[in-house]
């Protein structure tokens, strides 16, 4: 842009104003804003631009956490911290120079993590609007920041060939209507002929096809890991596990709904699930028998997957269980699907007959679900099934699922 | 959902108590708020639980804007309306009825149209925390919601056969770097065997790859008019004209910096656009010839495209300029892509002798660049080159934008 000409600055500087005015911002230089910025330290800096406001605060999940109870479980909260009042400079329009006051909060320096936040000003929660890096989470849409370190290090988009990431739509003839996935491709995919294997990973309750993108890192994960030839080249097939909708919030004829904890218990997933193999065994180059597949999945993703690998035997060489809702067997017996839920000790058996090459299985100290999938692990030790287990502090959250991911696919088509 | 067992209950009352709380709404009820909500008279309620505000507005494009000047260039903004105490009950995590003040406003029935908005508490402009559809323009992230009607009809996600949607990176040997662009492939054409046409559709300054699909509805146009017979089914292809990323903010290793107002000037978008073609010709099936080509752009892409069909001989049959920069032509001599900027008449010759089916051009009365466009216009005209003229009220917004696509998508391919 060394050269831009007279009219492009004319643009820019309309666009400029008018992007600034609609937010109500244009005289306020809050544009100017870099928040939350991270510093050399690793700490990170939050400012926002509220001059009328008597108390600014920051919540997230960097802070250390409050813990709480409800009805008998035991969760945490993200801690809070007051911002103070700190002197700024900026520029205005005409190029003078104007000082103002803005709220400011530095954290300590960070390990490696994705960390999520928001403002609270005067008691009324807020996103920051200098920060245009949001994720969704359900129904909630909460700003988002990386510190690079070694938990982090593959969250990071890095330098190195990228995989494609496409939104697919696929026939379900089980539930006889279209549905939405994500099919990641690694790099070279397109350019190659050769065949590849596959990681199907499901998500949980409120999650959709998109959440292992978008919290998950899924892509930045897998190209890391392939470019540093820490895991294999794979395809990564993301579907939607809520039967109730055909696609995310917003990308389906549902309209634009509130997006709600919802989630399929009914044996529909998993039945289904035999088109979703369909689909991408027909429009993919996959390795079409065992050797070529994994599947993982976190909370109800774990149970779908925990499930899938029972009534699909001679499937899938490696099973991943992350934070996995193992448990949620009672189903009614009325249900069309109710079949994907019986003779668990029955599949079980045939499941570890098969020659399965990784049953793993991972759970953090204080999830909720921790005693379930101590049960389970209690069921495969008296059968003297093998499996691999990790357990990691922390609950029922993404940064414990990125982990795990991170960690199965390292294991994977050895 | 009708059988859900106990312990997914567990999990469903563990998640909306940390999502809750982690937005330190827990008690407040906050979280049961639909804002904004879409009322049968086509009128919008937008609610905010801020019971220590003194006072809430909204502003959006939704209300009468307000016409500014800013050094010569007169824009809009839009209008801003106060929200008033209503009252509210909502369920308590026990079951009990609590009531409560919300601030609320409800607009007056609104034409079909997507809107943006935000609030504005107590001086401070804020997002809709209960609205979970949120859409980035540049670094500015404002809340949406889409009015069914005449214009907008096809913005809405509908019951048809919906196109895929990838993110694919693709080598540009011209930049010697590789770089990621947006492919839209109609519904069928996974199944298919056949060729299908091309439509090159190209974003402004400060977008990127992602622009055309979240504020430009490209899939939701292209998906509904395929469906309806209005328009051929095309592959849409939306590459990254701004040559100092490689993506859109947050997708290349430049990091999670704030998004900004820049773009390509200096022809290296024209010049690598071989490199986009070459990709798109390589790996999909496409009608590779004039006849199986479209090109458009809007505002800097309007630019692209202009300069793209007169450095491309017999490529496209058809060029829309949506709000183009058409004049933006002076560069530095010096560049190393300065010739796809000279010889603008001679090209210009070249072009129209070619053949063209269809030369579009299209903006609003209000926009900036109206004379830039008329002046071309003249251009054509003197030479005796066709073109079609569309002329609309408005500026250089994306509801033109929109509206263009669709005008533009229904000609193609004939």
């Amino acid at each position: 842009m060394k050269h831009i000409p007279s009219i492009a600055a004319a643009v820019l500087a309309f666009l400029a104003a008018s992007v600034l005015s609609h937010a109500q911002q244009s005289l306020s230089g809050a544009n100017q804003i870099e928040s939350p910025r991270v510093n050399p330290n690793k700490s990170v800096t939050f400012t926002l631009f509220a001059p009328d406001a008597k108390k600014v605060q920051v919540t997230g999940d960097f802070l250390q956490p409050v813990r709480r109870e409800y009805k008998g479980f035991a969760y945490e909260t993200p801690g809070v911290a007051d911002l103070e009042k700190a002197d700024m400079e900026f520029r205005d329009r005409d190029g003078s120079v104007i000082k103002t006051k803005v709220w400011q909060y530095t954290s300590e320096p960070l390990p490696g993590e994705l960390y999520n936040y928001n403002f609270i000003v005067d008691g009324l929660p807020m996103d920051d609007p200098s920060n245009a890096y949001k994720v969704r989470d359900i129904g909630n849409v909460m700003d988002y920041f990386i510190i690079s370190g070694p938990t982090s290090e593959n969250y990071i988009v890095r330098d190195v060939p990228h995989g494609n990431v496409s939104k697919v739509w696929y026939t379900s003839s089980v539930l006889g209507k279209s549905r939405r996935m994500t099919v990641y491709t690694p790099a070279g995919y397109e350019d190659s002929k050769g065949h590849y294997p596959v990681l199907y990973l499901l998500h949980g309750m409120g999650g959709d096809e998109e959440a292992w993108m978008c919290l998950g890192r899924a892509a930045q994960i897998m190209d890391n890991l392939i470019a540093q030839g820490l895991a294999k080249p794979m395809i990564v097939v993301m579907p939607n596990g809520n039967m109730l909708h055909k696609a995310s919030p917003g990308n389906d004829e549902s309209g634009m709904y509130k997006p709600y904890l919802c989630g399929s218990f009914d044996g529909s997933a998993e039945a289904q699930f035999a088109d979703v193999m369909s689909y991408v065994d027909s429009h993919y180059r996959t390795i079409k028998k065992q050797s070529g597949r994994a599947i993982a999945g976190l909370s109800m993703g774990g149970l779908h997957t925990f499930q899938i690998s029972l009534n699909y035997p001679k499937t899938f060489d490696y099973v991943g269980l992350f934070s996995a809702a193992v448990d949620v067997q009672q189903i009614s017996s009325d249900s069309p699907f109710a079949s994907m839920y019986t003779e668990r000790d029955k599949k079980l058996d045939r499941l570890f007959s098969n020659g399965l090459q990784l049953y793993y299985i991972a759970i953090g100290k204080d999830d909720f679900l921790y005693k379930s999938n101590k049960s389970l692990r209690e069921t495969l030790d008296a059968k003297g099934y093998r499996y691999e287990y990790v357990e990691t502090s922390g609950g029922h959250v993404w940064r414990n699922w990125r982990i795990y991911l991170e960690d199965f696919a390292k294991s994977l088509f050895r």
